[in-house]
């Protein structure tokens, strides 16, 4: 007899068939590796023939990266109350560096363990969590760093190919494949992504697998400048509204619209239950700001925080399974008054907790002096580092100042400290940059953080549209995806102004999946202009079905269309409710076509080529290059 | 006793009410230049004291770009019916180079003026058209070569600088001044811009002001890289949807949201009684794009259009007031076959039409061979041309193709001439083109046409986010903006897959005006951060009310505030839902200022105030400059 409430079983239940609808004719695939138990998931999407003109030529299916996990898989039976399957256990088990333990160690996890008030709350299929061995570093960095490629890094490469290997030697896909020559600004983008490449960006540090050993129901993500442009969203209640199921939802909503890692940025009630909740579900790496938590247990007041109860914090976590920690380790002493003459001081939370507690204890930064402690609890775990900008600018006034440009170089030194450790680092940037001061962040970060992956968030290019923060900051995320930073945190429209419910989480994810393709289709990541050619020209083939199955929200494309041509028949209609049955350029532009070829005999024919060839040539001394095979 | 039903009277009158509702906190100011009538529309935001800590320190208003017209002054009376009153007849007359006519030149505004069946739809105050008198040429463009300096021009100059040297002096926006310095990419961006400045840019081409004689209603607006970056909205009724009432409607929303021009693509019943209306109700320049209209007029069979009956239609337009035309004379029959192999081939419907009229004829497109004609009736009313992008790519595999640049060309070719007739120009651009192809296509623009302004439609950075292709554009336009394009062609939610609702149009503006303000920072605009700046110290300081008005929607902003904070004592409240009261960074911020001021005596001060000095010495040596004054 379970002790959860029924009202809470009905509602998990409920959401599971509600974001578990698989997209119209899209199928879950798995690509296997090298062992039967490397089985990679992506979304096939199927196409229907073109049938322009009498013909009946087939369209072959376009694979899509899939974050969504066993939710959108209708062959997996999903229960919330018992989490996801355990798909890395046994790889962890196999390195044979691990013990498990015979519960929580840390102190806080042993109470909320204890605690019968919350059997109604809990999650009731807790494993034990599982630590490193005395003196080994179970970190894929370490492994990588050894020489060893795990089925972790084997996982990422398949699922960063998307089949590219195969699709080029299928005559089928040759027009798909074709692709303008990107701007890489330095970045290293191979034809192919061996497993042997994924080791050696994971061992040099330019790239993590976040990936606790306490979280094997993780698919196995790569965040790196040299891999596709990856998103994080956020969720977390706060004292003010939201709830432990709602919370769940929206992870499971994250997941569905394309999430590739989630951060759970809970600070009000139950904390602990929630993430418990929400690891034992989620497909996606979890990450934390563990002092907001830290924060929670001295009431609030930060001066109160110690270092003993911190890294109690961080042990508890660890041992629940979350992926990576945002530690503001770069808030010293000496930055904090740099802030004061800011517009908007100090914006992060974290960054302005620490900021106080320094003050307050007139010390350096606990996070910054325990710094080596924090290495030794994460290595244990493999925990990977978000270093925190807590000194971020909050506007555009405050972008790029001696405050953010000072953590930032400290991060360096930390990022320095955690390699000599073996933790995998990511480094966490702005923020509000105006366009013209973007590039300069990414260039500073990958010199003074020797190139370890860079996570921003936005950056917000002005601070005059709040309700619209989706856009502004997609705006400066593209660009940022651009010119190298590995991943972007998305913004809601609610940004600045409230708590985003799950429309706000969609329209967010979405803002900042397209802004995500866009830097890799301007990097010229091999392949990735294959969707986009696909679903133009089903676009201009009225294939309307495959354009919304094409694009990156199916449902609202179609609902879009919906609104103002119904009726099932338009659907296969050569024109849309813009331009009327008379006016559509799709439908002239084939005539054009039609005509053009028939007109490859006689003078005009002649005329008319010897233009386009004179033409082309012309083009073509210009140096001009359309297409690049990839 | 009025023709027009009383159905078509109640709808119009009962949209004015929705639409002219002032926003909160705000006063419409008029700003008088050198004579009376002169007198520059501009919205004053109030602010409310800044309160923190006790204190009780004003803030200045801040002064907004204002494109909604009379529709926003509560000392206006508005009625659709009669429309906007007459700003500009007056300088017109003045100048004594017109005539005014006895009613329609053309054939076909001639033959819908004595159609009785139309009384119902048509406008009842209809104006004489006015042209200029024989030999004479009225463009602004003739006048600026003549060293004359026009009431127009001295209303964008006034316009355009927003009482920025006023400010300048007033020490309570000293700080709201401060603003990075820029990267202009060649742009000339003068302290302030003088009457003579402006008609400097309008002689050299560089800048238009879309002004027809026939509209004397509009609001002076200036289209230059030289000056803010506009946007344009587009509305138009098909055959499939939409009615006059909706036109009108849609108009007047898009002047509240901040269209600064207009295009009305209308392609279906009642063109020309809709334009009407649309032109004697708008503060804003209209363009359309004639062929659409002349389509209609041969039944859609565009190898049945002549050079006879076009001509009529423009005659016909300029009449009426439209103040820029989109010509496609560019799409040149040897540039057709170019297309052939393209993956959306031809996209622009225009472009379309007349490629087609081309192979069906097999001649060289009308628009071209007649276009010196054409430039003589744009320079008898003052028409501003749009130079068609008719081969412009439909998606990412199109961008920068032969086709595209060799209309370019072409396009640089026609402006010389029409520069020849003193007649304005435009060049329209793309359309769907990846990051790394946009910067390209702005210099290839300034090269080719001679630094005539550039008007583009996104671009589109992704083909697959159908739905959110307001948000795949608006990152394209915020590049092609900052790098030098003066008007950016907004583009809703449902581009792509329907007809935009009020909604939409709403969504897309303000998609757009981020983006071009956006631009405006990164490119250095003076004064173009005073409105970030006054946001966020608004935001910092908890003044919601202050932050929902300065914003570029306050009415979405406050409804998202109030979505999970809806009590008004919220609206004073130290915190928001995202992170409830004890969690809040910006009020530990403040904790933290209060504490580094105490500091500032003893041991720990001195300490941390060497840290920052060092800091800031470092970072100066460094070269870095993060402020310059405006």
């Amino acid at each position: 007899m379970s002790a959860i409430p029924e009202e809470f079983i009905k509602k998990t239940t409920a959401l599971s068939d509600e974001v578990t609808r698989p997209f119209a004719n899209s199928r879950k695939i798995y690509v296997e590796g090298s062992r039967p138990d490397i089985r990679v998931p992506m979304r096939e999407v199927s196409q229907t023939p073109t049938t322009t003109n009498g013909a009946n030529e087939p369209n072959p299916p376009i694979y899509v990266y899939d974050t969504s996990g066993p939710y959108s898989d209708p062959s997996v039976s999903i229960d919330l109350l018992k989490g996801l399957s355990d798909l890395r256990s046994a790889w962890i088990d196999e390195r044979d560096d691990t013990e498990q333990l015979d519960g929580p160690s840390s102190e806080y996890g042993t109470e909320r363990y204890n605690d019968p008030e919350l059997d109604k709350l809990r999650f009731e299929h807790i494993r034990a969590p599982r630590r490193a061995k005395a003196g080994k570093c179970v970190t894929q960095m370490n492994y990588a760093r050894q020489g060893m490629i795990t089925p972790e890094m084997e996982f990422v490469a398949i699922r960063e190919n998307q089949r590219l290997d195969e699709l080029r030697t299928n005559p089928e896909y040759k027009a798909l494949l074709k692709q303008h020559p990107g701007e890489n600004f330095g970045a290293n983008l191979p034809d192919t992504i061996t497993p042997e490449f994924v080791r050696e960006e994971i061992a040099s540090g330019r790239a993590i697998i976040p990936a606790n050993i306490n979280h094997p129901e993780v698919e196995p993500m790569i965040i790196g400048r040299n891999f596709r442009v990856k998103i994080n969203t956020n969720i977390g209640n706060s004292a003010v509204s939201s709830s432990i199921e709602e919370e769940v939802e929206k992870m499971v909503w994250s997941a569905r619209w394309g999430g590739d890692t989630l951060m759970d940025l809970s600070t009000g009630k139950n904390i602990h239950e929630t993430r418990e909740w929400i690891l034992r579900n989620s497909p996606m790496p979890i990450g934390t700001v563990p002092i907001y938590q830290a924060l929670e247990k001295v009431n609030g007041k930060s001066e109160d925080l110690t270092w003993e109860m911190f890294r109690d914090t961080l042990i508890e976590q660890a041992e629940q399974g979350v992926d990576y920690f945002t530690i503001h380790a770069g808030v010293l002493l000496r930055y904090v008054p740099l802030t004061a003459e800011r517009v908007t001081g100090i914006v992060s939370r974290g960054g302005s907790i620490m900021a106080k507690w320094c003050l307050a204890h007139h010390q350096e930064n606990f996070l910054y002096t325990h710094f080596e402690e924090i290495c030794e609890i994460m290595k244990a775990y493999d925990v990977s580092f978000s270093l925190g900008d807590g000194l971020r600018p909050g506007c555009l006034a405050d972008a790029n100042d001696a405050a953010q440009y000072g953590e930032l170089e400290t991060l360096g030194e930390l990022t320095k400290i955690a390699w000599e450790h073996d933790v995998q680092v990511m480094i966490e940037g702005p923020g509000h940059v105006p366009m013209q001061m973007i590039k300069e962040n990414m260039e500073k970060e990958l010199e003074d953080c020797h190139e370890a992956p860079f996570y921003t968030l936005g950056p917000l290019t002005t601070d005059i549209a709040p309700g619209y923060d989706h856009i502004t900051s997609a705006i400066g995320a593209a660009q940022i995806g651009w010119y190298g930073t590995a991943m972007l945190c998305y913004v809601t429209p609610k940004e600045h102004l409230g708590l985003p419910d799950k429309n706000d989480v969609r329209d967010g994810i979405i803002a900042y999946k397209l802004a995500a393709h866009a830097a890799d289709v301007a990097k010229g990541l091999p392949g990735a202009q294959v969707r986009d050619n696909a679903l133009s020209k089903a676009r201009f083939e009225f294939r309307w079905e495959d354009q919304f199955n094409l694009s990156l929200d199916p449902e609202r494309a179609r609902e879009y269309h919906d609104e103002t041509m119904p009726a099932q028949a338009h659907k296969v209609a050569h024109f849309c409710s813009m331009c009327g049955p008379h006016f559509c350029s799709m439908k002239i532009t084939q005539d054009v076509r039609d005509y053009a070829e028939s007109l490859k005999i006689g003078d005009v024919a002649v005329a008319v080529e010897e233009g386009m060839k004179e033409k082309a040539e012309e083009f073509k001394q210009q140096g001009a290059e359309i297409y690049k095979e990839v």
